[in-house]
């Protein structure tokens, strides 16, 4: 496909911000060409500046580079944003202003009425609302995609299959997330050795809401919510990575346990179509033992881009049950912000 | 009450045995006459053969005491068994048979049509069904009372004032479980460490069956199993002692949070009244920070004889969520167990 | 000994300052009336700043105390302080120029040449210092004494009985150090999940320069320093409380592992002739199994106030080598000045 | 080189049998033809009796090859062996003297005098004892070569370059080991939740002595072991993979910490310099971070075949003190057994 298009990583330094320049490393169509950072690291190379949590070290070439303070001028027209909720949604308009093409993480514009919160697999429709956004908000080439919460993600890979065959009224979700998820220095050690921690600050909101605008439709309207209820209750434990999710569904037409392990196990989205450089080949693996899926054996899975299912079984109050885990930075985090970019790419919005 | 009662302990070197001989150390009412072993220890001193896990040493009176043979006669009146599920069951009946007065915390005879499940606080009243036992097996003076799994415990503690008070239609429950609910050596370290296992074996059934018995009344026609559809995925995680539980419920009427919290934390049942030696003060503590409860801060209040309630809110599926925590070795188990034998040492049925 | 006397806690709310708060209920000679605490606390009930970190919640008393200001005068004439190092030195100085009796858990005055760093069974006659003290510093009725460094105290407890039988030349000592030790935040989970960190900053120097200030003497020229070689390398491992240290010692003269043991077993310092409140019958307690002590098992002992030696055997290179544990937020923190205060009282220092 | 030499593994479902199947997968020289395991397996397909631990699943060839029994002809000439100690030893023998190659992980046969314990970058030389081995045993072609235990491996590397520059007199060492060490179930997770455990059975002693066999050499009169005093301690720490070693050493002559470092840095061996497929291009890595190496971040560098030594500083005591950490079950089992067939087929062995 041409030449490697330059992007910017915002927010290089943090957690999110690694693993984009972990996974953007050697990839085919992007080439990291701008590491962005606060005021501490402004001026230092990112391998000097930069407190490396992944293994071992930065990749060569990254750690080589200089990072750019925030109030120097990005010139890259792909940016990919790790920016601290809260703080992410101001410089990701004016940069969207300028004419790039943001892919964030943050929260900030997720819910935001003309702001496609994506899943490739899932609503690659969405896509369409750029149109509006770029009118509404005056952009030229510039606009936002954003993609959802890490434990959001896994939960409507999941769910979305399902949706489409059976309908879905109700979902009940319990999550058991990753340490990682709060980034670094995130949770105290203290708080996570023989502990778990049964609240994570925001999270259950995301879920209720990010589920209903994945799941919905984008028409002349705008976004249309899904209209089902959900409940999550959102629990820290005393592991690195991979977030696991204990969901009981309530379905708008009965379905067989086998016919659900068939639907999730043959899922396929348009990154499959296209064969996108990060696609996973099978974005939802379904594993048949009881004891299945399990963070340190699953997590990795499909380079880590892939939702693991196992436990399909009857519920007694509802329709059927099951664990969801994935990989919360990752597919969680900045590789869906990626597969979202690799998509659009496709689709010719970064032309 | 005058004299202490010569008790038995069964599996005293295993994991639950070891939590009974340190809670009845000093116990008002109960001397620890017997510990019973396998082969491997039997003959030898228990503080010698047992590997305690507990912290520090055994209790000096019971290290020095010579572990007793299965085969060999048993000469205290009451007996606790910590016996391994499905060897227990046997035992624990030819026991009764002689005219022992067993209280175990093996699943083998918890759903028999005519032995109590009990929890003191939720079903006093089926100590009745011992009328039935003893003329239904031919036994005179013996019987057996079992108390429920420990993950069954703390949720039914929980559930059984608003069941009284709302009603409850349907109940879905994630539980956290700590690795000391498998004993010991249990769980492997390679699969606790960084991780979670989904699956318990035989977990979830228990929590499922247990529950409506323990919520169901006891008559004439024997048990009457409560009406309540419940739903259970069992997980384990990275803590030594106390199980967490994610419960929503459907109540049987709309209540507040505000009425569910008073519930739950005004609670009394006939341990307090009568003022049983291991009765919690409170059986059910609720906290209302936003992060409560969790095991390290939470599994000891009450000296672990208490069910932790924390972040009751409304749920969006249901009417009513909340977290529930308890020490699963202590009111989870042995603890329970002697807290059945006082309830039932002052209704008479040791004398 | 007659009423209580008041004492006031520095860094309340602080790990170090809740573990004094906790240790100090119900304590026979002190009586809790100030809790000194940061801008942001100060003016709030202590129960309701107090992020309490041990169990359960912090005192009935204590929670409903006032927190007080730095900058508010302190009026008990005892003062323990949990400030941090670096904050700590100046304020205390000030304290006792004010007439206050200074036990600081901080590191600031350890090695001040008028200050006694104490263990009160290891150098209980460094209490002569303070009369120095005094004098060099114009302070009349006040003073300062310090504790050691947590993991120090554990290590010393179990020299000194060996130094004074058989002379120490030389000791090697690797720590395995709790996450309590770095307080709260502390360290972070991403670096103790699956993890150990084989630094800790200052550590190992205090180590070495602590160890030779107290089992050194003092006379009219001030404190001479023992003559010994000692090197440490201090590291973080995945456990709440309890400091585990691996020792090489090259004795004065040659010893058996009989008679090592003997030695430490049988050692009792001034707190056991006293019987001072805090003091373990044993402060030191040996351990003859082979995989003792461990920090769930021993960390406990003596209620965290001994230092628990196993693993006693020759040593290839030196002479004897040995594992000793000890719980480094009790003896090895606000024990340790509680401790320090009970003896001083003893002495008629606070008088 | 040719064609793929056929391999069986002996022990293939256990923890160190799973390495070599993961190793061995698209190995450029080996070809795994045979997986053998015990009655419980043998007969089945490896992907269905095989409780794989690694991650995700084991590698689809192996997956599908049927399981034989240990009664059954090895037809391969090469045999890779994850047996346990003291079964291994004589399965070993019998299947050399059948003229097998025989590369083994176990303890059994390190310190024969006729067989080589080797580490390809320390004691390529000692390859020279499989003649007399033979001779001594009547082998015509089998022969046994063995490699060090995981803990030993990493230390002797870090020790070789430092032997041969400056000697070493005496070395005092305290491991943190993983719990992957012990294999699977292995440790209990009670023992390793919030946890240290001071003892590995007998795994001091064979730091003691396999260190002097692989530093010493192999001549006409057979193995002259090293003449060093090394002391260890041994513990268990709640990590999954990695141990970490802190080390002191009196060397023969002294050196700076720059010497040493760069010594160790610049070290190459005979893996280096014939580029074995699994040989890592820097068998140590320095870093010079004051708190590395860490398990979760080093333990994987050069696929895991490195040793990564950090903190180089004067010791007090002796002369110099580091701290070394290498992943156990690939560098230090698995790989290493591999390292030394790649360093033998080099070598003309395997013809």
């Amino acid at each position: 496909m041409g030449e490697r298009i330059d992007v910017a990583v915002l927010g290089a330094t943090g957690s999110v911000g690694q693993r984009f320049v972990q996974l953007l490393d050697g990839h085919p169509w992007f080439r990291v060409a701008e590491l962005v950072g606060s005021e501490r690291s402004a001026g230092k190379r990112y391998g000097e500046v930069c407190d490396w949590r992944l293994s071992d070290a930065p990749p060569r070439e990254a750690a080589e580079m200089r990072v750019q303070h925030y109030e120097e001028p990005v010139r890259s027209p792909v940016v990919f944003s790790a920016l601290p909720g809260g703080i992410a949604g101001e410089v990701e308009a004016s940069l969207a202003a300028e004419g790039k093409r943001v892919f964030t993480n943050a929260r900030d514009h997720r819910m935001d009425p003309d702001v496609p919160l994506m899943i490739p697999e899932v609503n690659a429709d969405h896509v369409a609302a750029i149109q509006a956004q770029r009118e509404r908000r005056g952009w030229k080439d510039g606009f936002i995609v954003t993609n959802p919460n890490c434990s959001t993600i896994h939960l409507v890979l999941a769910l979305k299959p399902l949706w489409d065959a059976f309908g879905i009224e109700q979902a009940m979700v319990t999550t058991l997330q990753a340490a990682s998820g709060a980034g670094y220095p995130g949770v105290p050690s203290m708080d996570l050795i023989d502990n778990v921690v049964p609240f994570i600050g925001g999270e259950e909101e995301k879920i209720e809401t990010e589920t209903k605008k994945l799941l919905g439709s984008y028409g002349p309207d705008g976004f249309r919510y899904a209209d089902l209820a959900i409940s999550a209750t959102c629990t820290r434990v005393p592991v690195r990575d991979g977030h696991t999710e204990a969901v009981s569904l309530k379905l708008g037409r009965k379905a067989s346990v086998e016919e659900v392990v068939e639907i999730l196990a043959s899922y396929r989205g348009r990154p499959q179509e296209l064969g996108l450089p990060s696609a996973p080949e099978r974005p939802i693996v379904v594993r048949t033992e009881n004891d299945r899926p399990q963070p340190i054996l699953d997590r990795n899975v499909e380079r880590g881009m892939a939702s693991v299912v196992g436990r399909v079984r009857p519920c007694n109050v509802f329709d059927v049950r099951f664990v969801v885990l994935g990989h919360n930075t990752i597919r969680g985090a900045a590789g869906a912000s990626i597969l979202n970019a690799e998509l659009l790419r496709v689709e010719g919005y970064l032309d």
